[in-house]
């Protein structure tokens, strides 16, 4: 038995060895730039590994496009091509030529005559016991699989490219929308879809890590005469596009919208049902979009072409920046709008820089800050110190909460229209919740339940949107993975969740999603305002479900009866 | 019972409609510094909320104050005090008049006398029954809180300052080591305890959200005869620091190391048990500093002071820059090693930007990349298409496997002496494995199991650590954890998942923690080299402990057996 025992106090120092063996290099203040820092750190962005690269790709690609047609009230039509690009073709791309393997012992995969006699007297003796096991007529269980020739060293490339019928983008601005990270135009107080406005950047990005490939743009605004083609890259260094080609080219058919394509390494095989999933729900929640996938390879029966289709011209509102709520801001925030404004006294910009600030209300805030203050005195004069007393009096004061009318969330009928389109279950039922808010912030939450169904597995089946984009990852911790599976009484709605298909939709909207963790890929469980939302949106599609669940036990009871009565006329009649 | 009709399809489009009620703003391309970036996505970095913030913010100045010391292999002595601030406190402190409450209907908080007198009338109720309770010797319910006036509004502030013995700063270096996000020392090739080299960065960024106060840094290099200090705060638009004061004073006593203060919002109630486990299991991992951590309050009840002694003086080596591993390099990170190297030919960088590439493999390996390729050509004039033929090389070549000298585990002495000297446990065990190696990144495991102790929880208690950091949050996806509750089968070691206090503890080191999401809070579990390394050490450690389990029951049953013959020896003679 040990414990804490003082006599290891006398154990001799190795500070000193230590010391003389190892002499770390004198270290020198370097600067990053954010395109190397995010060349690093690239699993912030979902670009985790080469499958993760593809999938995230895909996604982003898809959401700018839907957020371009959007944008501009066009019904979205979405077309996403994942090609796969043999080593050989890719070499041939870059203008490198294929060589043969010389120096053989070189390679990882390199097996040893020994090692390759072995393999194939393996191989031949499970052959032998299959043929044995079929003559017999005895199902064998699949021989495990020989140890061959590891795969580690070939990379698989494909090329993505994704169209759209979108906004396209202003000429001049394309380099930069897409080869300098942290610029962008979603830096708005609005709900949006992007996570953190780096979207296409990452994929080139990626590019350049695994290809060193271009991305290639095209794109044309509305009624504009010209296409804007351009190839470029990104000097990652210095966070600079880096041009090989923008020109204008002919647009004879008044084309609009925009095709990004890009080349990158990835990995089809593991993350295939992933990019399918995302798909499939941004299906659900988009049943207004068409949406076109293909997978284009050599071996042909990988190859897959799926159209969801559209199946209703309605489509949500444009989400409207807003000013920012007073109860949300904190110090930097009034300062950078205090420096952005253009209203010149005090007064005036509390009542139209924020929400749900009156003149008068205004007034009365002005009053409660202190005589060193006045409706009349300049804003950009106001000092630190009179900046932190309008912070404290903006965190202690009243207001009301704000509107949703910002927002955009699905609505009930296109949930419901995106569920029934994709899945065809046997009963659904929706809701809409009316807007909420937490610290500051407008939301939305909408909610479906589908029993049965198909492609829907036995129990729970839990799909999450925010700000209409699926969220397939951390499902566990989010709170509508924890509100459906622990708070909800599915039995008292006549829910069976060992024996029913259940479909839980939840889709939540803000101008501020709460997202846990840094992936944004799951919504806490800890804000308690959007948690019951939650939770009251699910009951809500519940008890729409009972009374349906118990009108069909009851009529299945009543033919019950009829057939037994119609039974027991003939049989004494 | 509704399916997917094909009825909806009639419905009206809205789009019309909402095209003429909201007219979205042009959008403006703008550019967002990397300052700007990390101030809006700040839970990156761990800065979620004003308690996780004050949390992240501690931990950051302890683990920059530990590498300091240790980078100059002194032996860390780490002083980290957490005071917590009054508003009116605060106020005084940034000269702003404490205002009473004129205007009592503009608040948050405000109860309107009706709402008053019900309160107030509730509180004496639920005293009445407790006052005759308590007569009647009756034990009662907590009577549930009556909800008086909410705190939204008010905010805790606290200074965080942390003092070392280390390596200090370079006068002129100090600016832009906290004012400039991106800009460091920490971004070679080493193990680091840094997760993005943001550390002390955040924690100015967060201080100017909430509190607006500026930071204060004193520091002196060994042998410098002055204390740099300086006070400054940083402009997010263009991520340059500004400087309020920075001069040198006299260093009498020829201190050398940093003082790092600020002031920041925080919440010490909620996260006075994260900061407090994070204290100790660093305490655990760093027997060989002395850890001194202090809150103070005006609620001297609140106030405490914990002294985390040192236990030994022998310190683990300091860890070494190394070159990379050519199984590890993309595309981008070779041409940087190429824009970088003083070496001219290719034979040369091969050699001495790698590890594990001799000069004649070197030699085979440029041999194999084909005629356009030769030994004395100029690195520098390589183009694409050839670096592209590299990385595929690199990625298919075998190589021998990073040795893990540049390393720096904790050992498996001190894990053993930290676990004893912080839980004082029944029983220890400790297992240090050699060095391994995933995708060219080298990592050695260690791990300790422990029975009984202070403060253990009954059932299976995780510690885990990353490059010498504890690990606490997003435990349940973490490879140890998986590892230790699926994976080990703990009743064939005579240990009792339930009857048992089970301590284990998990220490992994590398020049590359493969961090799975974003946070950077757990390690996967898909790396398999690392999942079974984990699993070998536990396991180690468990047989270990069976043969000291297995002697104590031995001896016990001897015990017992010579009481029951002394037993009968008195009986019978």
């Amino acid at each position: 038995m040990e414990t804490g025992g003082s006599s290891e106090s006398s154990v001799e120092p190795k500070k000193g060895k230590s010391k003389t063996r190892r002499k770390p290099k004198e270290s020198v203040l370097k600067q990053k730039s954010p395109a190397e820092f995010f060349a690093e750190n690239k699993n912030i962005a979902g670009f985790d590994n080469p499958g993760k690269c593809l999938y995230t790709t895909v996604r982003e690609l898809v959401e700018n496009a839907l957020d371009s047609a959007e944008s501009i009230s066009e019904l979205p039509v979405v077309e996403i091509t994942i090609e796969e690009i043999e080593r050989s073709e890719f070499n041939s791309m870059i203008g490198l030529v294929d060589r043969e393997r010389v120096d053989e012992a070189l390679y990882d995969d390199y097996e040893s005559a020994k090692a390759r006699e072995k393999r194939l007297a393996k191989e031949a003796r499970n052959q032998e016991i299959q043929a044995k096991n079929a003559l017999l007529g005895k199902k064998t269980k699949e021989p495990t699989p020989v140890k061959g020739i590891k795969g580690r060293g070939e990379a698989s490339f494909y090329r993505v490219t994704c169209k759209d019928n979108g906004k396209g983008m202003p000429h001049d601005d394309i380099p930069n929308m897409f080869g300098r990270v942290l610029s962008g135009t979603k830096y708005g107080l609005k709900q949006t879809r992007g996570k953190f406005g780096l979207g296409a950047k990452m994929a080139l990005i990626w590019s350049k890590m695994s290809t060193g490939l271009p991305i290639e743009i095209s794109s044309s605004m509305k009624a504009q005469n010209y296409i804007s083609f351009c190839r470029l890259d990104i000097d990652i260094h210095r966070n600079i596009p880096h041009i090989h080609l923008h020109e204008k080219q002919e647009n004879k058919e008044r084309w609009h919208g925009a095709k990004i394509q890009v080349v990158i390494e990835g990995n089809w095989t593991t993350y295939r049902a992933k990019i399918l999933h995302y798909m499939r729900q941004m299906a659900v929640i988009t049943p207004y979009a068409q949406l076109l996938f293909k997978f284009i390879s050599d071996a042909s029966d990988k190859n897959m072409t799926i159209k969801f289709a559209r199946r209703t011209d309605s489509m949500p509102p444009v989400p409207l920046e807003t000013k920012h709520h007073p109860s949300s801001v904190d110090l930097l925030l009034i300062k950078r709008l205090i420096a952005e404004t253009s209203k010149q006294n005090l007064l005036q910009f509390l009542q139209h820089e924020f929400v749900n600030i009156g003149k008068s209300y205004a007034e009365r805030l002005i009053g409660e800050m202190g005589p060193d203050f006045s409706p009349k005195m300049a804003v950009k004069s106001l000092t630190d110190q009179q900046i932190v007393r309008i912070h404290q009096l903006f965190r202690q004061a009243k207001f009301d909460d704000p509107s949703g009318k910002c927002l955009s969330p699905a609505g009930e009928y296109n949930l419901r229209l995106g569920i029934i389109k994709e899945l065809h279950p046997d009963l659904v039922s929706t809701y809409s919740g009316s807007a909420q808010v937490f610290e500051g912030h407008p939301f939305i939450v909408e909610a479906g339940v589908s029993i049965g169904g198909k492609d829907v597995k036995l129990g729970i089946n839990i799909f999450r949107f925010a700000n209409r984009i699926p969220l397939l990852f951390e499902q566990g911790a989010d709170v509508v993975t924890r509100t459906a599976i622990k708070r909800i009484n599915w039995s008292s709605y006549k829910i069976s969740q060992w024996q029913d298909k259940i479909g839980v939709f939840v889709s939540v909207v803000s101008t501020k999603i709460p997202f846990k963790g840094t992936g944004k890929e799951y919504i806490g469980d800890d804000i308690s305002e959007i948690a019951s939302a939650v939770k009251s949106a699910i009951q809500q599609c519940c008890t729409q479900l009972k009374t349906k669940i118990v009108k069909k036990i009851q009529a299945r009871e009543q033919q019950e009866r009829k057939r037994r009565l119609s039974w027991w006329t003939t049989k004494w009649h």
